[in-house]
């Protein structure tokens, strides 16, 4: 069953489980990366998508708030990096860069470019008090960028294609193809 | 350069940088997920693979704490669940099943069977104050599972491929080979 709102979502009941279905309409491919986004105190749905977009949305509507373009190949992954109070949206492509997004105003800040391949994998990691942004990429390197700068302060050689990235209390794990590898931020 | 030392992993200094790399031994093949999950106040890195193994790390050492063996596919993601104060960790493979662990002792405490097909995400969602497990597959469902009697709460058609979930407040969104969906739980 499915019925059009006033809003652009179309909404979808299932008559087996009673649960409502909202389809967020936009996305013209593949979406593997979503994550929560806070701004100003409201919880916001962004999404990554092999149609090369980013996009921004209200979940208590639906609605498509701030579609996020610059990207030129799939969109991988995504994280929420705070900065000075303030919380920014990464995302990281097969078009070898990661954007810094505004979520408030949906504009591109900064890009951060330096990989060779497709970078696969970012999250937000903390070295001396400072917060930096981890990406792991099939060019066989972890680079850890200054979010305010787009600096890239470290590239660190990981001798295989990295698929997976996660934060640990001063440490950084990478998945790779062979195994993992943690690299000491301390 | 690297060195041995008396844990069983492998430390690589990077002499550009300066960081030190720690290679965890132990897996056979891609580690496509990581996450953290604490246990008696430690946080422990859990890594899943596709040698279908799911193993614990401390981070400080690098030695491998606990194997978790059982699936008998690629293990494609993992996230942390808190039940009755006690975290576990939840695994998903392509195996069709999803795994709840005991992450102090390493057994597998329950079994989620139902997905026909690949389970490519999952996570932990609230609803109605009640902790449950939300589970993406390529078998065009959604399904909830109570974590502490190990049974389907909801099984939800979306209709396609779903290789993507994260929860918000209320609400569970999915990520589709053609777009969004989002899940009322409220």
């Amino acid at each position: 069953m499915a019925s059009a709102g006033n809003d652009r979502s179309v909404r979808l009941w299932d008559p087996a489980t009673g649960c409502e279905l909202r389809r967020l309409e936009g996305h013209t491919d593949w979406v593997r990366a979503l994550c929560a986004v806070t701004v100003d105190n409201h919880t916001l749905l962004a999404s990554a998508s092999d149609d090369r977009s980013v996009r921004l949305w209200d979940p208590a509507t639906g609605c498509e708030l701030r579609r996020l373009e610059g990207h030129t190949d799939w969109v991988r992954a995504l994280c929420a990096v705070t900065v000075d109070n303030h919380t920014l949206l990464a995302s990281a492509s097969d078009d070898r860069t990661v954007r810094l997004w505004d979520p408030a105003t949906g504009s591109e800040l900064r890009r951060l470019e330096g990989h060779t391949d497709w970078v696969r994998a970012l999250c937000a990691v903390t070295v001396n008090n400072h917060t930096l942004l981890a990406t792991a990429s099939n060019d066989r390197t972890v680079r850890l960028w200054d979010p305010i700068t787009a600096r890239c302060c470290f590239v660190i050689p990981v001798y295989h294609p990295a698929p997976a990235c996660t934060a640990l209390p001063g440490l950084l794990a990478v998945g790779l193809d062979v195994g993992i590898l943690t690299i000491d931020l301390a």
